[in-house]
């Protein structure tokens, strides 16, 4: 990527289609080179034109005319990127995009690489790099969970969250800084036991963002839900119908189409991924050495299961397919509701006491649902989504969405734990306090305040253009 | 369609995908309905602001945060519709665009329908019905040619010569009215002769107008370029190192692919739509009778006819089968361009005689080229370009390339020559009045200074949505 920021970038910054295309200019040339192309209607000066401001005119080229155009103009640092910046909002033809992308080209312009614009904001301290990522998730969140996790992120309640972290670790080294400076007197000014509890404190703090990946990276990708039962159970005819009754409310959102085998669903703000198992046998029994080993790896990435049964097994049955697929699954953090399908085969009075007999025998929510009848579908979506940790998207600013940012804690609390274990070892503190300066260097990772430049260019390529 | 002008419209305006969305809202409660969604970063005031100026804030409905949005004003009557409108710049999720949408419908918006904005601008003066039917196909444009027609005719161009057309018809009319005011008296004030003469020259006018369609719609759609020659001549390697050495061009304007089977090319700013044939057997015999009469369908419909033989051919065998050909077109305004094909086959010497032997024998163009060594493609081009009357393309104002203003030009024509007939047949005037006032009537209809509702719906049906 080019880092010239002595430089001026321009791309389109709109998707295909439409009636308004936007082409985005940024860098210190961006006023004298839309003022050599654009033509007021009016006569209004662009160059000594404040920003924050709106044009209207034309785009051309000796005689040739482009496009009538809206220009608005940013003066740095009152930009997005924090240097002077224009949009040219033009009709949205391939061909006026195109050809007003080659007259900015001759005059100098560079096209934008992905997330060009986003990377010069971060440069120009517009945005710290957690936020910068954030951008990039806003875009792509397609559900109101992954839309408020990242626009809390863009809004910086996560930075301000590993930014306290951080201060408390610098504040911690400082104390273990100034023993060094005295090592030769062999005194320990701070009380090692408040050490240690500032550790573990900070450290808990640390592992519960970490685990708040596993919620996080779901509620980004989809919550993935498997439904498991043996063959003909209704599993299908489930799904179906959890579809068919939202599908409305899906196709609603452009956009939200994937090219994937699974079907999603959106319930009440958040997104579930569905992945069908192509059927287990009941017991165990019978299951061939392959379909059995994809089957366990979808349970072990669940986040949710639905085991479904049928009304007309028993509770004995029921309970020992319930506790098989728990052991599965073999994974504690996966919700597995137990779905007993074809209740209009039984009466009320059977479900009950069969209701009753199961919460004797198994941990597990038990739902009686007619797939034949679309009966106790609301519950169950009510039950999918009180399986997620909602109580957690309260406070979206401790929720870790980002594989890189989940690696940069699973580093700070390894650097953490070898602090504990020195504390208990007796370790020489000058080792200590490398591992303390570790974890912090990686929580610096996370906000940008200490930054490799391979890091920089891996995080901006995931851009689309024009951001 | 919705025709209340007291109601405010919103729609999306950007395409899927990109960086940036843009939602865009007119009517009379447009600043009022923004104002309740749209928090200002600084203390700017939304209410009072004027038009033409840019606030950055963030969009919110209660706790909820949707978006950062750049918010642009404008004022009535200086806007794109005419009315108060804003436009929310918003980062493009199709989340955030599907929940502003739903704030703004919420607070009384009705989503526009297609082309709504622009219909709004026509109905509140903004733009003749000409110019805002050249909104469409500016953004449909996709070559040069057909871009710089859209943009002569959005800028006001063709209504021009239309409004001159109809100005002098107006006076011609204002004529025979005074005769009719006077008619009791059998008076002639007008000279006879002189009446005829104008007639004459107004429909001289309209029907080149006329006969422009031809171009012009070739130029918006592509000019069709049909390849014919019997099996094994080369067509499909002309075609192909035709397409070869364009394609880059093509692929670097990103929406040119289309779901056609024909191949499109561009060549110095001009659409070329080439279709192939399934061979035709020299001379005409052996023909099938379906394919004999698909192949004749698109030699009709050509603008261009690529007669392919080879350079073993005899002279009278080649020019046999391009007199054939040109039969076949029977249509006198396609071109026919001769390509010999395999010039690497015979010497320089033998070619020149064979081009002197067939310049004696037939009227058209004769080209060598040698598909396998990829030699004479560049005159070829040079001669494709040639072949289109791109003279007339220096008065882009005077080409029609809309079926709806090509069907109103003929029925004035129509009118005019009922006008000329009757002159000559001594109809009495009243009748010929009659008829003047049609062609007026048509000519209107093309600008909107006349408007049936019907028309109207089916123009702005055509648009896209945020347009």
């Amino acid at each position: 990527m080019n880092l010239q920021r002595d430089t001026t970038i321009a791309a389109p910054a709109t998707g295909i289609g439409g009636a308004i295309g936007i082409i985005r200019v940024s860098g210190p040339g961006t006023f004298k080179m839309v003022d050599s192309l654009f033509f007021p209607a009016g006569d209004r000066e662009i160059l000594s034109a404040s920003g924050y401001t709106v044009h209207f005119g034309s785009i051309r080229k000796g005689d040739e005319f482009i496009d009538e155009v809206l220009l608005t103009l940013f003066r740095a640092p009152a930009s997005y990127t924090g240097e002077d910046s224009a949009e040219i909002s033009h009709h949205a033809s391939p061909y006026i995009q195109h050809r007003i992308m080659e007259l900015l080209i001759d005059l100098g312009v560079k096209p934008a690489m992905p997330g060009e614009f986003t990377r010069r904001a971060f440069m120009n301290g517009r945005m710290d790099l957690s936020q910068a990522e954030a951008v990039a998730d806003l875009i792509a969140a397609d559900s109101a969970a992954s839309h408020r996790l990242a626009a809390t992120q863009l809004r910086g309640g996560f930075s301000e969250g590993i930014e306290k972290l951080r201060k408390e670790l610098i504040t911690f080294a400082s104390l273990i800084e100034l023993e060094l400076d005295f090592s030769e007197e062999d005194v320990q000014f701070a009380d090692r036991f408040a050490m240690t509890e500032t550790v573990i404190k900070i450290k808990k703090m640390v592992d519960r963002l970490i685990s708040s990946f596993r919620l996080g990276n779901a509620i980004r990708k989809g919550i993935p839900v498997v439904i498991a039962g043996r063959p003909n159970v209704g599993k299908s005819s489930l799904l179906n119908i959890l579809l068919e009754e939202e599908r409305a409310i899906v196709s609603d959102i452009p956009g939200t189409t994937r090219d994937t085998v699974e079907e999603v669903l959106h319930v009440e703000g958040l997104l579930f991924r569905f992945i069908d198992t192509a059927g287990l046998r009941q017991g165990g029994d019978e299951i061939e050495e392959l379909g059995m080993e994809r089957t366990l790896n979808k349970l072990k990435a669940a986040e949710i299961v639905l085991a479904v049964t049928e009304a007309t097994d028993s509770a004995g049955e029921i309970s020992d397919f319930a506790a098989s697929v728990s052991e599965m699954t073999g994974n504690t953090e996966a919700r597995i509701i137990l779905i007993i399908n074809k209740s209009d085969l039984i009466t009320r009075n059977i479900a009950s006491s069969l209701k009753k007999e199961l919460e004797g025998l198994c941990p597990f929510p038990v739902l009686f649902v007619s797939a034949k009848y679309s009966d106790g579908f609301d519950a169950l979506k009510k039950q999918l989504t009180a399986s997620v940790e909602t109580g957690r998207l309260d406070n979206p600013q401790y929720i870790v969405t980002n594989a890189r940012h989940y690696d940069a804690l699973r580093n700070v609390s390894e650097s953490l734990q070898r602090v504990l274990d020195g504390f208990r070892d007796g370790i020489p503190t000058v080792l200590i306090a490398t591992d303390v300066r570790q974890a912090i260097y990686y929580l610096g990772l996370i906000t940008g305040k200490i930054l490799p430049e391979d890091i920089l260019g891996e995080i901006f390529a995931r851009f689309c253009i024009g951001k």
